[in-house]
């Protein structure tokens, strides 16, 4: 079995599939099989949807039950037993814990569709048109996402200006003595800048796509306050940082902060089925009925996986304190890395078990990632050139199969400064 | 159990709960069944999602094996064995066999994703921003997709000004006199219309959401020919009516047109699992690698039942030949109600088993639509003003519960008479 | 003295020095003269803005004084006496006695500036973004009024989309059966046509650049009740058609509706000096002191030109009547050459002194036109493919330089013809 | 003679006549009189299109004797004598003696018509949509130009959002530390700002409504730098600041920068005559023949004002000599105000003769303004808060006139602190 039959009849657009050229059979835990069987250590997780795991055997039983008991699978919005327990389990380990008062929409399965009704949502509500997104944000690939999301070529690809959204300084993008808050403050207060005021703002706490940029807690309360102040709402897309991947369930807990609309997806059904949330302030849930729809947004299956991670993972603080000490132990080790090779001019970068290593030289990264999976590690790369070496492995590794995981990202590494050299490379001005 | 959690917790979104309000917990083919086992006949199939009835035993079972063995389920864009076997099986039973020479991309796992990917790579292909859609059309939520969906109340969900689409009138749209698209190839081709010339057309061949509008089959050749004039790609959205719901796997082959981009979804899986796919002719793929990306683009789960259902349904013609057979049934039943109750002025419409009978007062369809539920039948309207009661079963529905559907609608529809009246209603227009 | 310097440091966007290249030095009544004293008769009238000829005497002598007297010239929006005494005489000769109650704004003095503040009203009154717009409309070249402009050539010098506008079809737009407001109205009453609804619609009672296009009496009543029923704000641009080209001072009494904003420009100053004004039901006046603006809203000479002409053209309805008279005479004349030359399957068109007569061989008005200039009668094109002879001699001409100018037409047709061949032209649809 | 019919029949949108309440009759140099002979001392220049003063004799002369001698007054834009002799005069005493290579477009006679066709044709040479202005800017009230200005009350008279363009921090908009060339920079250069690459960049020197705000020579230089390393278009909009407001004819010459495109207006004519410039360096004169246009690009009376303007201020040094002395000696008189008053928070901002001084209390400005006006004395404010007192007497006032009017600021201001008080005042945060 070979990759021929992908290169033949998928669209040019396919992607991971280059970077990863195998066809996979099974997966369990931290491993993916191919299927000669050579097993892939995953330090990928789909894009932070498997925080658990691939095929976490707690969750497969009730899954299998539940499609050999004939229940029902499909149900657009319309009431279902294993909805109904979702949602009651949601509100009891999840919103009501952390004093959350939201109301739940299922926008649709992807992150896209719960960020194209949170845009829609603050639009209604506030009646403006504008968004405030971030530089080097990723929310989406959907119109209103993609306007709202800052790569240029994602951006690109749209065929159309993207208007309606004004991207401002992430937190410590200008560096670390510009206080973006209060340039945005600026801003928004001054009634000759032509930044119109916008409906909203949406914010990722940590960058994933965008190069693993964290934003400070401080940051954040301030980029809250200035929500209140100028009378926005503040969309917190949760998507890839949440379900625990910083710790915490939420990935803004840390930050005390209260947004007013939050998405959810990706790790959400705890098994890699498509599910998303839009979480809202009841004083907010002004949709009409059926004003924002979609086909899918009744899949019972995702349903009762997520109800089973929620009460596996979520009913004490057992897993947040795993994933802040191996957190830790992942971003002291790319530390060490990047003490080893200070000619790479690197930047570690993370929260939680999001973490990443910059380069200098952009092309590191990529070839760092493409040695590793020559020695059977599936790592990423993000950031705008892509010069992010971005470590997620599931939140569940254990620690061996973590230090076999980093062991491989050192000798790729090597292998990779023995390819570019060390010393000689161009030095890009963001490092300075 | 009652519906208390959902009024609680979920957002005021939601819609079809209200319309039918029973937590469902089985299904099974035709039916479902709600949480005290009550039987609900389903004459709506998941919105067209559901083409071979609820858990079908011939999908499940392969499902269940899936899952049993432990192979993938979610793995983004790379490639598994499960993706392989849908594309090699896709290939050889959906496009060789219709000399369809697409490539297929996998745009994430809903119909508005494959719009939305289908609308960015026609503006990319053509260098142009504007797309043609049609009165009464219906593409998706999201924001590029509900700039050309015609229904008002959803487009004001957007909360700013859609553009870049030009809504031009359907087949039929104003008579039978009037042809659209003789009057659309003026605008084209006149130099000062003030229309700009759009990148594509997109185009479905009934439009269910917006009324069961059928375009006649030389209306579609007429306007794939004026695309080919006017340099323009043809976008078939085949969401709602492809997968045999019209006869044929397409809906498009009876009219004998071959679109640039096809949009599928909804029932392709099968199952009711999230899948979606966009079929692009190979010279018009010109998407650079990860342009359009997405989560949930390898969801395997669909797969597996997206492959089995291929083979179970389309290695032959009958499935397409009983669609023919009991659409005509439907149809002549509705023929006869529209006779029996001439002071409606009802219109019977369709292709296939998407089948509708429209009323020239508009609360009739809702009406019949909650007397039916009461009667355990669940059978939605459609149109802008809700005026048409839409009839879609699944297409494997056997001629007892198609009798027995049809006469819960005979007598819903005669206690609806008697709730309205029958000859004081108010006329629309359109009826004229 | 030649056309080098014109070429040398003009940019290449100049026009009309292109068809008319010769340096003129003075100007009186229908004549032009070139430096060396050669006369050219004018039937072109600065494209309508002097309708009173050139350089009238009596128009003259009153600019005179009030310059050699010191008064003031340029007082921005700054209370004048000579601003004072046009608004009076305005008032009393032209709102009052068409019992018109506008409200007067001064927009800036050039047409493009009157329509787009009536945009910018419309808009702010209703509280819409979109325009409805009507085919081969011209109402201006800054970005509002680009976009409801329908030549596609200019458009596409916006660089970037146009949007927030609908472009609908004008009277007889397609053929005479088919009822264009009927069908708007339809677009507007349908919730699902994907047509939002209009803020207003701006419409020229003969669609001069356009083609000659003539709106008849009854479409625009029914637009004007359209407009009502919708509650849509109707703006009437009467830029070209007012100050009696068509008559009456407004073009659209004969008509008898009462547009809720009326934009005036060229001939309104009769002595073609810059000004415009932007005519708006006292209801709709919600502008914010200063919300519009611009520097040469006061620019005094063309009030006191303006003034006079109010006096010496507007006290009775002779040159009415005059207009009547030698409109029907041109039109009567163009007749005439359409029945003798059948071959040209010439269409002759117009209202008062504006008239025109389309060639099926686009190339055909072009060519009359150079023609007729090596005969020193300047006339020019219009339509999408320039494919109408447009004239549009002073309204003050007397019959004998117009029958001069008629027969310099018959001479540069008849060559025309020689030309071109009559038979064997290729014939455009929109002629059959 | 009284306001009344102002008040009856002049739009709401009137403005400077409600701050300056008196009907004017006769003007000279720098004074105004009202119709009862009452004289103005004129600090405020009509927005500095009087930089000659009003009414100069040397260009009165001539513009009587051309219009006595009925040489043509409205030419559209074909050629004519007095056209000649400008563009004769303005390249040989404006762009060849600065090496400037710019064709010459007559866009339409008004500021606002000259920026549209900048923007226009910026888009149409590079391809792309978006333009960067600039905070607190200012370029004109219609669309296009109405989308690159910074006020929010002008900007939301657009009646719907205003996109396509992106508003970047001005020189010293966020303090003197924070370097806006290098975080622009950054802005565009970082693939993932989601800040869309511009087709151009447009500025003013000085942005006299935006509230006197400066731009250093250098960071003007770095402007262009930026330009030309991001291949975008540099546009000047000097209407306001040009023909010597800033001591040399173009503001940006002491900056030693050299525009793609300029626009020019206002004092152009000298006279305060309708009349706009486009200059547009030759290898982007890539208009086609009419792409833009507008009925008065051939305002021959503007054309023999400015003519003969050129020839009496633009043959030697010496006017601007005068601006730079007057104007060091009004912002001396400025600094000594401030100093006077510390408690006002004063800061004294210009260049040439465009000065000013922002109050911390923005109502402080408007006191002056109005006190001013009661000693006869016409200065207005300006400012996104109207905070700044803006003085901008004719470049040609005397002295004895200038010392005039300097001392009523003091009275006025005087005054003004008898009213607001002075160290009790709030303090608004920009002047932290």
């Amino acid at each position: 079995m070979s990759l021929e039959v992908f290169e033949q009849i998928e669209s040019e657009v396919r992607g991971y599939v280059r970077n990863f050229p195998v066809v996979f059979d099974r997966a369990e835990g931290v491993y993916l099989y191919a299927v000669d069987e050579t097993p892939y250590l995953d330090f990928f997780s789909g894009a932070s949807v498997l925080n658990y795991g691939h095929n976490h055997p707690e969750l497969r039983q009730p899954l299998l039950d539940y499609i050999a008991a004939g229940r029902i699978t499909h149900s657009l919005d319309m009431a279902s037993r294993a909805k109904e327990m979702f949602l009651r389990e949601f509100k009891a380990r999840i919103l009501e814990p952390r004093g959350l008062p939201h109301k739940v929409q299922f926008p649709g399965p992807t992150g896209t569709n719960s960020v194209e009704a949170a845009l829609k949502l603050a639009r209604k509500v506030k009646g403006r048109e504008k968004i405030m997104s971030f530089t080097n944000a990723f929310h989406g690939m959907t119109l209103g996402s993609l306007s709202v999301t800052g790569n240029a070529f994602k951006r690109s690809g749209a065929g159309l200006p993207l208007t309606h959204s004004d991207s401002m300084p992430f937190c410590h993008y200008f560096g670390d003595d510009f206080d973006t808050i209060e340039y945005i403050d600026r801003l928004l207060a001054d009634q000759g800048s032509g930044v119109d005021l916008p409906a909203a703002a949406i914010v990722e706490t940590v960058q994933a796509e965008g190069g693993i940029n964290v934003a400070d807690f401080d940051w954040l309360r301030r980029l809250e306050a200035l929500c209140r102040q100028h009378d926005m709402l503040l969309i917190l897309d949760d998507i890839q940082m949440g379900c625990g991947r910083t710790g915490k369930f939420f990935s803004f807990e840390d930050a005390g902060i209260n947004p007013d609309i939050i998405c959810l997806s990706k790790s959400i059904s705890g098994y890699g089925l498509p599910l998303a949330l839009t979480l809202v302030k009841p004083e907010y849930d002004i949709w009409e009925p059926g004003e924002h729809n979609g086909t899918f947004r009744g899949h019972n299956l995702a349903f009762v996986t997520a109800t089973k991670a929620l009460q596996l993972f979520w009913c004490d603080d057992q897993l947040s304190q795993e994933v802040d000490r191996k957190g830790r132990l992942i971003n002291d080790h790319l530390q060490g890395l990047a003490r080893r090779y200070p000619e790479l001019k690197a930047d570690v970068r993370g929260r939680g078990m999001m973490q990443g290593i910059a380069f200098a030289n952009a092309d590191m990264a990529g070839t760092v990632s493409k040695r590793a999976f020559q020695h059977q590690l599936i790592v990423e790369t993000s950031g705008p050139e892509g010069e992010v070496l971005k470590l997620m492995p599931p939140l569940t590794i254990d620690e061996a199969d973590l230090s076999k995981g980093l062991a491989i990202v050192d000798q790729a590494l090597a292998e990779a400064v023995a390819v570019h050299g060390g010393d000689s490379m161009p030095v890009r001005a963001i490092f300075d």
